[in-house]
């Protein structure tokens, strides 16, 4: 399957960790087969946190051997320690993404310590993955959240972000996830900031963009990145689950929009839209007091539109 | 006041000609003060059609007068032919824009003639100009709706509206708007069909772009039209007034949420968000059943949020 930009569904995971209802397992796992049959090629399947946090991501296990199991998909998770990262090393996660905030006061409010000590609690990822030859087929990667703005900090300074970047990639990180927590960011922003990472670190890394639709410009952002060189973009099917820092807010963007958007402009996704659009209803089934977002869902997709990955897929 | 871009407001004409409940004219009325004490520099106020075509415009004299009474504001009004366009010019108006659609059986549709015959009754509009002196300080505008696709026919050929927007100026149109009427339009397609009009007709005039938001896509098509070189935009407040082609999508960019990203990129609106986003009490109170759109206004504005015309409001 040729692709231009490759889209991960993060629905499963920053999605899910924000609603209250639990998601039942044999529904996450009909999401990612039928994500798959769509064309997903990554999926975020889970958060390696203890039940008691989040009981939402209590079925791990099943939910990654599940995905594991299915054809041309990586399956990436995210982990908050070492503690988290060993169980996605032992079920052989084929990525493994680690998060701290640019922010020092967010990762104070987030993980209880400093952007330095998580740099540290990174480190001790890694010496879990070196102790045991069978991990290191395991990507392990890195995120840095409030990349692009802090509710707390307001503005954060993109030498920051590059520094961060940086000391990911020299304790081996195998790529860097800039994300718009908060979705503070704007277009000029994002082609900043992107542009500088990728010029410094993409010849040799992806540098994954994630952004939220919080104030709107959730795909003008992302447009901004592609433009900006950015391959790699994380979103959530009907832009499920909120934003913590403003409740009447919607999340992640949303996964339909934006492959439209791609597809429109030419850029393959290899994702057939009509087909992702049809996993909504899953989504409505089982959360029926969620609301889901997206306006090619609302408006339908236009007459005698061509998306750009048909001719891939009739080959 | 410095400005990088010229945006307009449509609500008062695009968004209540899809309302169906009459606005109150003293409602309009402050709507267009409060608007240009935000700083906004041009507001489509009417249509000239007949009354019992559109009851929402009875009031056209009225508001035209209050309109004009503003001081730094450029008012606009659409005209479907060269009778509405007497009223205009009899009114003083500083802006009239008449309308066709690129696609043929839209403008079948729309105004029961083809594209050619519409462009004679531009001619109409331009000899009822000449024939009094008294009405040469008006500019004749033109509008090409359907420029970026169509419900009905689908792709439109940007050969076409090229072809449009000359014959408009050979005519004598003052300005041109690109209108993506049914929100098919995409960024890449966006800045092919700008960047070809503003290379051909741009130096000597205005290319103004018209999105609608049907498909999630508003912000990201109006950031493409940035970058290709357009300075002018239509947006409306909370994204009033639907689409009638498609009953359950939004209809015009959200005027908030575009000052928003352009303040945030750094780009001169000279509008004051805080006092823009005040004005949509009044669209609440007077259309209760409207749903109003707007991401900003739900999330509110970043922490330590520096507008880029702040420091000319403060000079």
């Amino acid at each position: 399957m040729e692709r231009d930009v490759i889209l991960r569904e993060v629905g499963l995971r920053d999605g899910l960790q924000m609603v209250k209802s639990i998601f039942p397992t044999e529904a996450k796992k009909k999401w990612i087969s039928d994500a798959v049959s769509a064309g997903m090629p990554e999926i975020e399947v889970c958060s390696f946190v203890p039940a008691h946090v989040v009981p939402q991501f209590q079925d791990h296990q099943e939910i990654v051997e599940h995905a594991l199991a299915q054809p041309d998909l990586t399956v990436s998770a995210l982990i908050p320690n070492a503690k988290g990262a060993e169980r996605g090393f032992q079920l052989g996660v084929h990525k493994l993404n680690f998060v701290l905030s640019a922010s020092e006061t967010h990762n104070q409010k987030n993980v209880k310590c400093s952007t330095e000590e998580s740099l540290a609690r990174f480190d001790q990822v890694m010496e879990v993955q070196r102790s045991n030859p069978d991990y290191a087929n395991t990507a392990v990667c890195g995120g840095v959240s409030t990349a692009l703005g802090c509710t707390m900090e307001g503005e954060i300074p993109p030498a920051r972000v590059m520094w961060l970047i940086e000391e990911y990639l020299k304790r081996g990180a195998a790529e860097v996830a800039i994300a718009d927590t908060v979705g503070y960011a704007n277009p000029a922003q994002v082609k900043n900031v992107f542009r500088q990472a990728i010029d410094r670190f993409g010849k040799d890394t992806t540098i994954v963009a994630h952004f939220h639709d919080t104030r709107g410009l959730g795909l003008a952002n992302a447009l901004a990145a592609y433009e900006a060189g950015c391959r790699a973009f994380d979103a959530s099917l009907a832009g499920l689950g909120g934003c913590p820092f403003a409740p009447m807010a919607t999340g992640n963007v949303v996964m339909d929009d934006l492959v439209f958007m791609f597809e429109a402009m030419g850029v393959k996704t290899g994702i057939d839209l009509d087909r992702l659009l049809e996993i909504r209803g899953l989504l409505s089934e089982n959360l029926p007091d969620e609301p889901l977002h997206g306006m090619v869902a609302k408006a339908g997709q236009p007459k005698g539109f061509r998306p750009a990955s048909h001719a891939v897929a009739a080959e």
